[in-house]
């Protein structure tokens, strides 16, 4: 069963990547429409999933997740749609053009990468984002959402694909929702088939499929975000940038988790930045160093929002209105601090130095470093790229936020005229390459 | 002991990332005078290594493979080095650069993976290339060599070293080498300090560690290019490019190992391409409907070249001077054939027509895809990349021959001062993002 939707897929793939910019954005233009048709149904349906999970207990934020009536929330959905489909086409950018010899030109061209696996909880507009975003960049999508929301996406994926096979030259396969537990095992051992998994979810999720799994999988479990305060800062940047960062939106993978301080910036300063934490409701787990110097007075009327760190301080993402804080010697002390500990997410320097923010941007390891700003802008509508599928903590591929390019791989044409290798220096004959860049 | 080596690794990294292109070039130059300076040491213990490959009777073209005192085989390699050097600096360029709002700016920068792990046969060269395209590419190697060139290595690596901790500003371990077999399966699981693992040598290897690993391996497996003869084609060209793409190199992983012939082409011409290949000394495994056009003649003086099609003719890589041939019915069935039966590294179609070559460049899922020109040309060099680490089939990251990009990912910088996301729509606020690209 799992391989026939992943050979199903990587068929349907084959035909979508023929497929020109027209086609596929007719496509979801098509679905837009049929989507808006039955916004009735969808809801009815959504109704039901929201009765089921109030029936079953689950919480009140995921209730509300999963909730599509919501202020503006069907037809945001339903705007992206569009927005997607307006965007410039991903596939067939020439990226490099070189002349090898008379004759014989070489193309870097932008190529979708083939058949996503995508399985994420809750949220029942993902199925919109994804559908989009697989469809216009030219990949073939098997999705798999939770189970709380089985009903809306049972009926939104039969419309989009009734609408593909009935209306455009898509092919309905091209987009796949599987509803099963047991067909994602299945599917995770397709790597003949399926290229690359998309997990969105919690950390839980997220290990758990690296696990199990030999195809490439794009995405971060922890997002362990670092802010390193410097003796040569502004304080209301610093507390500003601190407080947004871990305030925002706590359960965010950009949420900052641990705070850095120089080890000689003066007490006044340091315990003007932790009132200002515990006064905006944050619990700051800190080193005995670091207790030792706040001042009595905060110790005594915050004393729940003050604790030790512990053993794991350092190395876990709260998730909550929580932050590790220690003091590190140096900014290379703290770049050193943070590639040990860090999810190679998105750390952040505090400093009104720019040599020391060089050395910061250089030597943090990791897919975002900022400089005086919150970590919260990791995220790829904030870096402008329309939307995203995942912020991505793997080195290789795209990093950081992933927006419709990191769905793209490329491919090498070669376009000659019967020219062959023999000829060659090096391949047995003594003609010599030209490797002359063209004009793109 | 495999974790000490990886830990050291990603310590080698953590310095070797902040080094500039002057210290990391120079670092390659040092390298390059004091293996020049110790040429006979090397060549000594290349000589026991060829001793040694001959009492334990290795094939000849291994024990060649492994010569470095042949026919300018040493200075090349280091003359490799230099060239390596001499190359532009591939960290730190900036891809985009894109104005958030006032004052924050974002920009998207090369930067070296990280932690690679090389596991190579024989030849010892390698130990040079790699070293020098890791150290350029500001990446720390852990390198494991064939036991073949044990001796040659472990000379090499003591220069290699000694030259990095002494004289250069790169860390010693920055470049380790491996001996023992264990230490390799202990590396493979050592993802939370390697970042990437590149095998070169043979399927079995290759299929081994993937098999083996959760670190991303970058290279194929097998090598199964097709060449696709349409109907409009110039004969000469058809029997030039295929005779190349079989004969210049069998052992190659761009070798062609399937011919597709469009089935509409007449007798006469499909009976001139087959009896080019059988007297190039090509076996051609061939279908009944094929068999069943060729010439009694033919088939009579060249009985031993030709054999019939089995189960898996057209899934295997020969390696050696055999083909198999079938036919196809038309531009769409040679691709589907590709895509079902290819490994998705180099294919060919030999066309007049320029629509059916459109169509075919557009519709192959491989990493390299040519019109008219043998498949033999997929390799870093004839692409003008310099150096190449190897050729890859996967879809994600570098594709088709790697060269120094291949060896690179990203990061984004965020510059603010004291933005925080707040302030801004989406975020609680209603500040709009400018999104507004700059010049890079």
């Amino acid at each position: 069963m799992a391989e026939q939707i992943a050979r199903d897929a990587a068929n349907a793939f084959a035909s979508l990547k023929t497929l020109s910019n027209d086609q596929r954005s007719t496509a979801l233009q098509k679905i837009h429409v049929n989507l808006l048709k039955q916004k009735d149904e969808i809801l009815v349906a959504n109704k039901k999933d929201m009765d089921n999970a109030i029936a079953s207990n689950l919480s009140s934020s995921l209730v509300k997740r999963l909730d599509l009536s919501n202020s503006g929330k069907f037809d945001t959905m339903l705007q992206g749609i569009l927005d997607v489909a307006d965007l410039p086409d991903p596939v067939g950018k020439c990226t490099l053009a070189r002349k090898l010899d008379e004759g014989l030109n070489l193309y870097r061209v932008t190529a979708p990468i083939g058949v996503l696996l995508i399985i994420f909880e809750s949220r029942p507009e993902v199925i919109a984002n994804i559908t989009a975003l697989a469809i216009k960049s030219g990949n073939a999508a098997i999705l798999k959402g939770g189970k709380e929301s089985y009903e809306t996406f049972k009926v939104m994926s039969d419309i989009v694909n009734s609408t593909l096979a009935q209306e455009t030259d898509v092919p309905g396969l091209a987009v796949q929702l599987i509803q099963s537990r047991d067909e994602v095992s299945g599917l995770l051992s397709q790597d003949r088939y399926i290229d690359l998994v998309i997990p969105r979810g919690s950390n839980e999720l997220v290990r758990n499929i690296k696990d199990n799994t030999k195809i490439p999988v794009l995405g971060h479990a922890d997002g362990i975000c670092s802010i390193y305060v410097d003796n040569e800062f502004d304080m209301e940047k610093a507390k500003r940038v601190i407080i947004d960062s871990k305030t925002n939106y706590p359960a965010g993978c950009n949420a900052a988790e641990q705070l850095l301080v120089n080890s000689s910036i003066d007490e006044a300063s340091l315990n003007e930045i932790l009132a200002a934490l515990v006064e905006a409701k944050i619990t700051i787990h800190v080193t005995p160093e670091v207790k030792s110097l706040i001042r009595s007075s905060i110790l005594e009327q915050n004393a729940a929002f003050i604790k030790d760190t512990v053993a794991d301080s350092f190395d876990k993402e709260y998730l909550s209105l929580d932050i590790s804080v220690t003091f590190v010697h140096s900014t290379e002390d703290a770049i050193k601090h943070i590639n040990t500990h860090s999810s190679k997410h998105t750390e952040c320097i505090i400093t009104e130095s720019k040599e020391k923010a060089d050395k910061f941007l250089g030597g943090i390891d990791s897919a975002g470093i900022y400089w005086n700003c919150s970590t919260r802008f990791a995220d790829g509508f904030r870096y402008g790229f329309g939307t995203e599928v995942g912020i991505s903590t793997n080195k290789i591929h795209a990093r950081g936020p992933v927006g419709l390019e990191g769905l793209m791989s490329y491919q090498y044409q070669l376009k000659g005229d019967g020219h062959i290798v023999g000829e060659y220096l090096g391949g047995g004959g003594n003609k010599v390459f030209v490797h002359e860049d063209l004009d793109i």
